[in-house]
């Protein structure tokens, strides 16, 4: 009990703000500003900005509660069936769209890097095959830095917020958290063209990350309800004026997102519901395994189309993108201890790769701070690291002869792997580095060819590939996570199979296949959907329990070191993010001891100078609404009205001379629709209002447009049962009410900020050894 | 608005009803039973009682809030470091415990069935073969009469709660919904032994949900903390006597009872989590996943000792059950177009099976209800009819020669298939009736005999198990839903096959499986986790596209019919399961408007005599205690006292001779462990207390024990919101407070009961129109 203020300390001393609140002048108006508890004034220091591409921006909370204003109670229950049957029909059909989409993105995404990066390397072999060696690394390195260099244009210049994985802002909306520019058009056109100039410039980095965040950007997009300004807009497109079913399809869209770049339906929803998505209905399992479906039938299709060599350098490959399925794993238990050693050092090492990343971020967040050209100019270094490596490290390696009976599949002209050797010879580490991404992973999970990869080439590709993920993840272009872990966890599972020899069975493709597993686990830290992307990468049931040992095991020993990669960069980016659990510290306070002052609230019937003055002073979205006598016998709490309603009611400026209730007059007024949410930054401002000074002395009613029943809790409720309240109903403001009658009938709001460690532990240092 | 109440008809009225609540005498206490509202007096016609078994026994909420009471606050927050630690390490403990114990059991049904059933067949055959027909049926109906009639006793008997599927039992628990002796040790006992009786006795009835009760009832068993009466009890445990912690175990059982019956850990997970939890987390994800890796390990490890020889006439086939892996299917848009009629007509087959089983489960109601004797008759009828149907049906069928190479595994003498024919010659249908279900789906799913099974055998076999599958479900006997789904789906889908011959070019064992796919969707409505459970039963990835095609189809075809099976159930049963969505309806009422009368509350300081009337008259689980002055200024609400608690408090008699505050004293008198949540039908009840007249004129401070942040509404709030909310935070109680102040601090409770249908629309039928 010592470190917990008593619940009732400041409540007895309540008494003599009984009559707090607005009153009818500004005078009284300021009054209200004033500190409500008899404690010291207490602002929100929890951040209220977070990083976007590479500057600091302010960020909103999203709105998923049920506004019960009387004018959506009476659009809400005048609906008729045919209403209720156009919002299911388009829901379908967005979901439909999303999924066609983001296939297509996925197919073209492919189809691209696969072209572009197929005649480059095409072009460098051949320059080597003359034994223009220089040359060929002239042409290599060029078309890289090129490629790389236009990937960091369009992110610098045209779409910051379209640089890194996109997962963690993903994940963060879906929290609740509306950050700047983040789902926006331009972001996602340099997402899709970006990923592919990115990956085709050979860096180590993924699509899958970008495709995420591209399917999240054609989910928002289509959720817009059209443009009323060019007049593209659908009557029945406005039932999607709302956050929570943006929500919805965004889910949706992320989802498509991980089933196009695996090519993993299942492993698309399951990604959705276990990384991104914070709040999870059965409902919507339904709709998005619906469009993961409808992304692999578009991929399928499109890829069967390919067969036939219509696309250029793309038509190898099926649905499934490594193809284990011949390899059948029988293991002993001596096996399983080397299962266990993947897991154990797969966990340490992916962990270790999370600090890697987290410092290396901080560092790059204070070169790409100083302006475009510095980011750019990163990314051109970063380019030629890439190339440098890619391009010199095979020297070090040695020309083997193909083996036999297989002098056919052998890397040949026109392939990678050739280097500087004799025709029936290759050289083993140009086969991974000089190839693209995909090639690479395909070759490190082959099974056949047991001695194709010589321990050496192992380590240097590992080392290689480790140290370039690193430094790679953080510049301003598209980079997504995956395929990096994948590439050095497949290279690390070969090499501890190779390092092992006879000492286990198992086959040198399944020990990848694991090795990718157990460092996939220590970064991202996911279980089951891990599990479902790998077998829908390699279709072969049998590895099932091995796989989820090694994750199991990697995530538990990562997870003693750091978190997460991508809550770990949600949390570096400064986004505002609710925890699924709370804290242990919140279990010593109560609700009403964070409640940030000074609260603001008005009359059921207010001045139209208090609104705007208090709009234009403060940056509050939500304001408590009480009604007071004469209107009735004792102060009494109305409820709660959101900025972006209060901007709109005044924008019609229908003001009265008088305190007068309105009431039913202002259901005929304004149309429910009025007061959606708009589409991304389309919302009006202070600023847009123009009232007159005549105006500002009138007087609104606020009653049509206040959500009468806020969710509320006592003040006495302990912050943890209250952070759980919030985060479970996925609130933006939450009513604190007082535990005695009489007094002022809110005492606080909480807000997501409340609940930051930050501003709990700013407040109450003394609980920092709870955390 | 017409069929909406004006929200304050009755708050304004409330005024003379101000100082109501219980006084201190008994006087007082009788008029606080009258209605709170000016309304009709209105009890809730909601049914508190459910089918269990054959009987209708009453049910009770579970309570998954927090319950922050002092005396609970007090320990939450002088909880170690070290008693953290016991927690997870139990946690976890008990997750790879119920993942053994499944398995385990998983195993033991699989040896006992394969070996019992096996015998039963040998010794058929073996008459067969000797021409003695008449003998052979006579064995044959015998055996198959004894081990129903075994397993019908045992319902009848010992557990009628075991009956059934088990599924909608748990789906309900999950829910909130604790039916009696549902999880009983009993009730485990039964469903292990009589789940293999039954699938022994060749009745067509699956394992896999009477798999996933037992995995419940064991995870249930695991979290009862043990027993104090025996001293079987354990200082850590004491942390899983919450409702809470019990519910995410159940869970884990649920997802490893799947993952047991259909060797698929993924699957299970999904299983659980769409199908059976109401409530989920990522944190509980990540267990269940655990649990079901540790049943998948316990599976595997004995399946490959079996192997060798050592488990009779079990020991064939791997961890894949129907290994489909061989078969690689590529399809055309031709293809397609069977694959959506596949799932149309599966889905009206489907739906028209769910309408089916809920007459039939209608008509046996009322036989089960006479008595065990009567539903062992039933169960014996049935048994005979499928012994009549799968001995008498084969001869319908002609004996056909074995194809060529194949004729060492035609079936032949001591194996199923031969009935009356020649050497080198088998009975098709005998095949597939004369058999195992496992092994007749493996006949169904195969695709190399493409000719083995006729066009006539088909339907003959489809109609016999799609019409035992319906009139088997409602005996008394463990019985699963799946297996008998899966044999007339696959039945189903191959006859299409074979019906559409050279128009498509799909194979034969792919159409049984779309068509297993398209009766699962159309009966049980899931998606994903039917998709990776078919995917883990025939480990073939490229199946992928197509399985999702039939799912969506038909479930989107079944659902404009009627709801799952397992849902139907859940409502015939009369268990009150709340819903993830609010009915329309509830948009026009507010949550003040269905609370139920007349509400009884406490004072803070309480006469026994008060609380032991209001405990016996009523049947409430929670009762508003009000503080009232002098203790305070004005009524105010404290909070919340659960009948539970009431009933410890009691029973330990501190009592004070006046109305005194004990406060801290209370803190020292009482352990937060003794009002900790006891194992099944362990808890007090009123008769168990023994007060004296003197005590019963004492007074009781009920401060300690009172919920002091019980979750609040608005009397205004509408109901549809206040539902959502309800489900979300799981609760048991939620209160209603007063819109204006002034009056008395609590309008109502709102319980699971007040959101039902029945409840809802009995007190304004006029809405029913909006249903």
């Amino acid at each position: 009990m010592a470190h917990r203020k008593p619940d009732n300390d400041y409540v007895d001393g309540g008494g003599d703000i009984e009559n707090d609140g607005t009153g009818s002048d500004a005078s009284s108006f300021l009054e209200a500003r004033e500190p409500l508890l008899n404690l010291k004034s207490r602002t929100n220091t929890s951040s209220q900005i977070a990083i976007v591409g590479a500057k600091v921006y302010p960020i909103e909370s999203l709105d998923y509660e049920m506004i019960e204003t009387d004018l959506f109670k009476q659009d809400w229950r005048s609906r008729k069936m045919v209403q209720i049957f156009q919002y299911i029909y388009l829901k379908w059909t967005l979901a439909l769209l999303i999924g066609l989409c983001t296939g297509l993105v996925g197919f073209l995404n492919n189809l691209a890097v696969e072209n572009i990066a197929g005649y480059k390397l095409v072009i460098t072999s051949n320059l080597m095959s003359n034994n223009k060696y220089l040359p060929a690394f002239a042409a290599f390195a060029g078309i890289n830095v090129v490629l790389a260099i236009s990937a960091g244009a369009l992110c610098a210049y045209v779409a910051p917020a379209a640089a890194g994985s996109g997962i963690p802002e993903v994940k963060a909306y879906l929290n609740g958290i509306d950050a700047h520019s983040i789902l926006a058009p331009s972001t996602l056109f340099v997402k899709i063209f970006g990923s592919i100039l990115a990956v085709s410039a050979g860096l180590v980095v993924g699509k899958e990350g970008p495709m995420v965040h591209t399917g999240a950007c054609i989910a928002n997009l289509l959720g817009q309800g059209g443009s009323r300004k060019y007049g593209l807009t659908w009557q029945w497109l406005r039932y999607f004026k709302n956050d929570r079913d943006r929500r919805d399809l965004i889910t949706c869209g992320a989802a498509a997102g991980v089933a196009a770049a695996f090519r993993a339906p299942v492993g698309g929803v399951l990604f959705a519901l276990e990384e991104a998505a914070t709040w999870w209905r059965s409902a919507l399992l339904w709709r998005t395994f619906f469009t993961t479906a409808i992304t692999t039938v578009v991929l399928r299709g499109l890829i069967n189309f390919c067969r036939g060599g219509n696309c250029g350098l793309f038509g190898q490959g099926g649905l499934i993108m490594f193809d284990m399925h011949s390899s059948i794993p029988t293991y002993t238990n001596a096996d399983l201890l080397a299962v266990v050693l993947i897991g154990v050092v797969g966990g340490l090492l992916g962990s270790l790769y999370n600090f890697f990343v987290d410092k290396v971020l901080r560092i790059y967040t204070l070169v790409n701070e100083r302006g475009p050209s510095y980011r750019i100019l990163l990314v051109t270094v970063i380019s030629l690291l890439t190339s440098c490596f890619a391009y010199g490290l095979p020297w070090f390696s040695k020309c083997i002869p193909c083996p036999r009976g297989m002098e056919k599949k052998c890397p040949k002209i026109g392939h990678s792997g050739i280097l500087h050797c004799q025709p029936g010879h290759y050289n083993d580490l140009a086969s991974l580095f000089l190839n693209t991404s995909d090639d690479a992973i395909r070759n490190l999970f082959s099974s056949a060819k047991r001695n194709e990869l010589e321990i050496s080439t192992l380590i240097i590709f590992f080392t290689g590939t480790y140290f370039l993920g690193i430094v790679t993840y953080g510049i301003a272009v598209p980079s997504g996570l995956f395929i990096p872990v994948i590439l050095a966890g497949a290279t690390y599972g070969r090499l501890v199979g190779r390092l092992l020899g006879s000492l286990s069975t198992l086959d040198l493709g399944l020990f990848s296949v694991l090795g990718a597993a157990s460092f996939l686990g220590g970064t991202m830290r996911m279980t089951v959907s891990l599990c479902v992307i790998l077998l829908e990468l390699t279709n072969n049931l049998l590895m099932l329990p091995l796989i989820m040992l090694v994750l199991l095991i990697s995530k538990t020993v990562a997870d003693g070191f750091n978190r997460g990669i991508y809550d770990q960069i949600v949390k570096m980016k400064g986004l505002p993010y609710l925890e699924a659990h709370a804290e242990s510290y919140m279990k010593h306070l109560a609700a009403g001891d964070v409640c940030s002052c000074p609260l603001i609230t008005f009359s059921g019937i207010e001045k139209v100078a208090n609104i705007m003055h208090a709009l234009e002073m403060t940056g509050h979205n939500g304001f408590p609404v009480v009604d007071e006598p004469p209107f009735t016998d004792a102060p009494e709490l109305c409820g709660l009205v959101l900025r972006s309603h209060l901007l709109v009611l005044l924008n019609r400026k229908k003001f009265t001379k008088n305190r007068a209730v309105c009431g039913g007059q202002a259901l005929r007024m304004f149309d429910s629709f009025d007061f959606a949410k708009p589409g991304l930054g389309k919302g009006l401002k202070v600023g847009d209002l123009d009232l007159t000074a005549d105006e500002m002395e009138m007087y609104v009613d606020l009653h049509p447009i206040t959500n009468s029943s806020p969710y509320m809790v006592v003040e006495t409720m302990s912050l943890a049962k209250a952070a759980i309240l919030f985060r479970q109903l996925a609130l933006r403001h939450l009513c604190v009410i007082p535990k005695t009658p009489g007094r002022n009938p809110v005492v606080g709001i909480l807000t997501r900020h409340d609940f930051m460690p930050e501003h709990v532990l700013g407040l109450y240092p003394e609980l920092i050894h709870h955390k």
